[in-house]
């Protein structure tokens, strides 16, 4: 079914991520032919990078890897939705998800209420 | 915020919703400035068709809007994540979300165990 996916004139495919659990959604990522493919055999979520133009597994660097529990595709075939064991955080910044900005009504942004999961400045050896 | 978040080249950001109670991702579509800030006056989503190039308000046709909870942009402002409380279903096929279609392990599509929420052919008279 890979081969009827309608990935974009990048040869790109959407892929929301969800922890299996909680159902909090996680991040989104991008992902090719090739990804989708190294993501079903590894059983980890195996993305392309826009901005690095290469494979990226995820958890590679932090070791914070996502494991496969089940994915979907949408009823138009040009969105992936894949549910994740996740170790440690998702997001670069520590934080559980990617999406841990809420905004108001006004789209002004929320207090964050939560802390990070990890000290990406350690994980990443940024300064 | 909304002048800060990263717009495509189209001038779109994909907006991934999710059920706010039972948190089932029901679908992704797109938005632009413009939807945006008509979702946040009407409390409902707006999407932006890049195949018809118009707005649309979720549910105009179906009845089955999406009354917005909660919204939350990520760390790399290119996504957005809306919480809804859906009317009916979100797919256009009358399934309750458009990842009906569950895959397997090497990339093919499991048997579908539930059944759509409202008939999409009467719905949308289509024959």
């Amino acid at each position: 079914m890979i081969s009827q996916f309608k990935f974009n004139a990048d040869g790109l495919i959407p892929a929301i991520v969800q922890d299996a659990k909680s159902k909090r959604v996680l991040m989104m990522a991008w992902m090719n032919d090739r990804s989708i493919r190294m993501t079903l055999e590894k059983g980890m979520m195996v993305y392309f990078s826009r901005s690095r133009q290469k494979y990226w597994v995820k958890g590679e660097t932090s070791g914070n890897v996502q494991r496969v529990v089940r994915w979907a595709v949408d009823c138009d075939k040009d969105t992936l939705l894949f549910e994740v064991e996740q170790t440690g955080g998702a997001c670069h910044t520590g934080y559980e998800s990617c999406f841990f900005q809420e905004l108001d009504q006004h789209g002004l942004p929320k207090p964050i209420e939560e802390t990070p999961l990890f000290d990406a400045a350690k994980t990443y050896g940024e300064k």
